[in-house]
């Protein structure tokens, strides 16, 4: 442990406006740049490689690609070429690559072979002298600084952030609805004491479900990685549409639930899943518009203020960011480094 | 409950080497014949739409299209075209809706206007009559007969080796070494007894995470889903190289870990894992090759007599239904009907 735990953690999550206002001000013409660069070549494919926390940013892309641009998206699965050495066939291909360190062997490795195999290669990171930027034809600068905790944060909102702006340049618009985030963060973040009663629920849970749908997937999928990574709770995420598809039968008033209902068409998606959670008796935590909090069990009014859908993401997961540090120190433990754990995993 | 608890389950899973052989010796032609017809439009891309167990068969065919033919590929976010509206730029791509019933209105919704956005579409179902069906292009009956159980078992067996004769139809290979699954899955089955003492290790556990890598992670993740759906045990499947960033730290002495085991290029990949696993002390019960078996804290040898690696997802998940079953009748549950699942998921 650190002298204080989970301080590091703690600064690196309060860092976050300000790490969204540096991509506003200081990255997103260079964000522009890659994008109409990359839209020139014409992509008909995107193909998005990443692990951990970075998957899940991956995978908020590519609801956006396929939302905003009618690009047809894949999830890499990385051991097609690192372990089965498997030839893709990539012309007119986007290959994104997402890595908070871009250093991790593996994706360095997929994003040469896919470069080889004639893709257009586009690197996330938080690192541009990485060997994973280096390898790629382009690179976006998440610009979030040094990232010490295990658990990932700043670099998470700060590459939704750069996605979305990569996006929003592919598809010719400017990004300013974006500018309402700092100061919404911060708001957010200001609330941390509201959490910190909240975690109190958690204390002695033995396991959690999360669930979203639409645009609020990507946070589920987070928050339940950042929960476990953590405070070791076993942490189930699931699209509300898959949760009916089995695991429900494992949703009782002892297993808590957390749904992530965005504002927008991917919360009305989720509404009939909410309506079954309620109807089982389930435990409902809901992070998401205040009439949605009220009726659940608890919950985190998220502060919107009319901001586009697919933006509600960067601001959703601040709360749960929180609540997985909150629950954390309850229990005694230090959020800046669980167990068996290293910051560059060097999975190949 | 029934009557007998599990036994509409035990049924169908006894019946899996009679569904193998029906498919090899009368399902095989036409999945060829669909294969080369498919073949001849010249797909670029392909996304595979499932949800459930189906979705792990689908990512078993995702595992294989890209190995065999490196075709890039991707698993559909449905709420993108059904929730969003998104309409997606599908030239070139074949798109593969996965589903048992064929009869998931979401499915059907998404197929149909991915065939309208100009996708080549092939279901692959065990209802020929279903709406899916007649919504696709082209369809693939995976011949299992009436399915009655609500945990999918030999549909899934079933859906994986007609999608394995699909890709190689594509591949103009023959399938000929798929002919031993029948007579290997039934002596798989006749080792009821031997899983039954295995699934004693599990009456009390609380929570399991389910590892595997490459050809095995669909295993994996059905197996998860199994265990869930059955006996309500939270279970957490994660492909080795995604374990080491975060859930890691969550494993330890008091969760036990099972981890399928490919003879070939994945169980390769994943040796790092089973390393640090057994370095933390991790409970391991291995399905796959003797000495992997004895190295670990129990597990089932896995008879291949060297079947390919890519077939062996067939066979290994044999022994996880019976385990999720035996599991399910120690804790004095029905498998047959999980409280809170309906067969046909209507979701939207």
């Amino acid at each position: 442990m650190s002298d204080e735990p989970g301080r590091i953690m703690a600064g690196e999550m309060a860092e976050q406006p300000a790490v969204l206002r540096r991509i506003l001000e200081r990255g997103a013409p260079d964000i522009r740049a890659v994008a109409q660069a990359v839209a020139a070549r014409g992509p008909r494919f995107v193909l998005l490689t990443a692990r951990g926390t970075s998957d899940n940013a991956a995978l908020y892309a590519k609801y956006l690609l396929e939302i905003r641009l009618g690009l047809p998206c894949g999830l890499t699965s990385m051991s097609t070429t690192t372990a089965y050495g498997a030839k893709p066939r990539l012309a007119d291909v986007l290959v994104i690559t997402v890595s908070q360190s871009g250093g991790s062997p593996d994706l360095v490795a997929s994003t040469r072979a896919a470069r080889e195999a004639g893709a257009i290669t586009l690197a996330v990171t938080n690192n541009p002298d990485s060997p994973l930027a280096a390898v790629s034809e382009y690179h976006v600068d998440v610009l979030a600084g040094p990232e010490k905790a295990l658990p990932a944060t700043k670099t998470y909102t700060a590459s939704l952030l750069a996605l979305y702006l990569f996006v929003e340049g592919l598809a010719g618009g400017d990004g300013s609805a974006a500018r309402a985030l700092p100061d919404l963060a911060a708001r957010i973040l200001a609330r941390q004491d509201e959490v910190r009663a909240l975690a109190a629920r958690y204390r002695f849970a033995e396991r959690m479900v999360i669930t979203s749908r639409g645009y609020g997937y990507p946070t589920a999928k987070e928050a339940a990685l950042k929960l476990m990574e953590t405070s070791y709770i076993p942490a189930l995420s699931y699209s509300g549409a898959d949760l009916l598809h089995g695991p429900l039968a494992m949703v009782d008033n002892v297993s808590p639930v957390i749904a992530v209902v965005t504002g927008g068409r991917g919360g009305e998606a989720l509404q009939p899943v909410l309506d079954r959670l309620r109807g089982r008796g389930a435990d409902l935590f809901v992070v998401g518009p205040r009439a949605q909090v009220e009726a659940a069990s608890a919950g985190f009014v998220l502060p919107v203020d009319g901001l586009p859908e697919e933006l509600q993401p960067i601001l959703e997961i601040l709360p749960l960011q929180l609540l997985a540090y909150e629950v954390t120190i309850a229990r005694g433990q230090d959020p800046d480094a669980p167990r068996a754990l290293a910051k560059v995993t060097e999975t190949r």
